[in-house]
């Protein structure tokens, strides 16, 4: 059994580490804000960590908790990796002989599990992807070929991640702003929980079960035997062209649900207007504004994942979308 | 006048720094491989700097030459940014009204000046792209407006990239490829120098001359006054939404020239084949080979960046192409 460490904040004290057991956190006494240094700490001189567990300072919901990443990790996207997400962009389901879309998002877009997200100036359409996030426990700068029976020499921790998207932003430009879209600052809350993983928790990597409700409504439900790019196969064919670092995150893509979705009125507002930005623009919006009211301010956000049989807990998300 | 640093070594020496004075590198003992550090020791003990500078060592081609920006950095990239270039991507020529099209290069792809760049497994379509590179003397974590008499606060370094570039792999997947096309490895050639620059040298920032040469053919000469959107506008637009750090480098689009090109079978190929990733890989492919080679084993490029003055040198690539 791994271990769900979390960064809090008690009322007038500084953010340190902690761990959660029973929904109650306990001090972790080790200094730094690095989980990259955390994380080594954990998987080389386990007797160090398990030493520096103190005493209980309440539950998760008495604590302000931060982002248990730290923002100068590079962040890897996974997109189109569900089948119903696929439907819903307009493709078929898809299957591992589909390409493997992969995508990179500015990490200073982490913000905490309970931040506010922020709408940007100007976006009209704002959306939510939970996700699951493997942060990697060694780093990788050549191709290597990592199979699911060696994946925990690679994999090390996981994460809760919401992937929040200004789909009009995206849509924005000739050739595509997945960066712009993606990276707004606050379009990525991390946590509650970094799982730091052992050995047996690799048998549940694929019995974890993803929500996400809108106002208490439920938008987002799958569970990961629904991966379509499996994590050794994706971290396989990243080492092939990239590097990775020791903390870098992988997010591995989100199921149907979100609010975008291609129809046949924005199709055609993409594919006549693709020379006019601002024509492309405005089509595309009032095409999707048709079909969802994509996110407001004062909307709420719930996002949970934990394992089936409830072993492994990543904690819950609440956010709420406000303007600047 | 700025000064022109490079990082060099001799036969059986290790990687240090170096300034270039009348073609000829001296020894610069500052110890250390990082840039930022390098910067800030220019920028904020001159008097140290200027006391580093040692004897001659040889000319610029008598050293192995690296790259003299670190690969932790943040690459970001600007596409679209010439009015030559837009226009053989199928568009109009453009104008700063039109949208700044932004996007992340993984930094492991940087290599040295004259290293060879790989290309990729099944890949078909490898271009080229010179581009002039901002590197960044402040962390900028939230919006500022940046002025054009006021960039000096921001921008520290100038230094030539290759923004190489995989088109098939870019038009790989449903929603574009952009991460996977450029960032692979060897595929941003950086250097030789890093220009830090005093006051005097932004009156020169658009008069920079770029020009790149294929097998000794000029495919690609444009000035500095041809970009569309300019530094400081383009920097007061990315601090609106992401971080950038001291040392961050901004690759500010490439001119005309390049190999890939827009025509009707390539777009028809693109349009027709949404949703079926090979055949409209196959239908592209065939299209873009019908109008040019595109780079092949053995093919020799040649780039250079300087002031149209001759006050500022950013030195001389040479890369050969080769399969791994």
């Amino acid at each position: 059994m791994g271990v769900a460490v979390v960064r809090y904040a008690l009322p007038d004290t500084p953010t340190r580490w902690g761990i959660v057991r029973d929904q109650t956190v306990h001090t972790l006494n080790l200094e730094g804000d690095d989980h990259r240094e955390l994380m080594r700490c954990y998987f080389e001189s386990r007797e160090t960590f398990e030493a520096a567990i103190g005493g209980s300072v309440g539950t998760l919901s008495e604590v302000t908790l931060s982002a248990p990443l730290r923002r100068d990790i590079q962040l890897l996207c996974q997109g189109l990796n569900y089948a119903d997400h696929r439907l819903e962009g307009g493709l078929d389901k898809g299957d591992e002989n589909d390409e493997n879309l992969l995508f990179f998002k500015a990490a200073s877009s982490i913000c905490g599990p309970n931040d506010a997200i922020v709408r940007p100036p100007g976006c009209e359409l704002l959306d939510y992807e939970i996700e699951l996030g493997l942060v990697l426990k060694n780093t990788i700068n050549r191709p290597v070929t990592i199979t699911e029976d060696r994946l925990q020499e690679w994999v090390g921790g996981l994460v809760i991640a919401n992937d929040v998207s200004a789909r009009d932003f995206m849509f924005g430009a000739p050739a595509m702003q997945w960066f712009r879209g993606k990276s707004q600052r606050t379009f990525c809350p991390l946590g509650p929980v970094l799982y730091l993983m052992d050995s047996e928790d690799f048998q549940q990597l694929y019995n974890l079960k993803l929500t996400l409700n809108l106002n208490d409504e439920l938008r987002q439900e799958a569970t990961t035997d629904q991966l379509i790019h499996k994590p050794a196969k994706t971290l396989t064919e990243l080492s092939s062209f990239v590097d990775l670092r020791t903390g870098d995150c992988l997010l591995t893509g989100t199921p149907g649900g979100v609010q975008v979705g291609v129809n046949t009125r924005s199709a055609i507002a993409i594919l006549l207007n693709m020379r006019n930005d601002k024509k492309r623009r405005e089509k595309f919006v009032s095409a999707q504004l048709a079909r969802a009211p994509f996110l407001q301010p004062g909307d709420r956000l719930h996002s949970t994942i934990q394992s089936l049989d409830g072993s492994i807990q990543l904690g819950e998300q609440y956010n709420i979308v406000c303007d600047i």
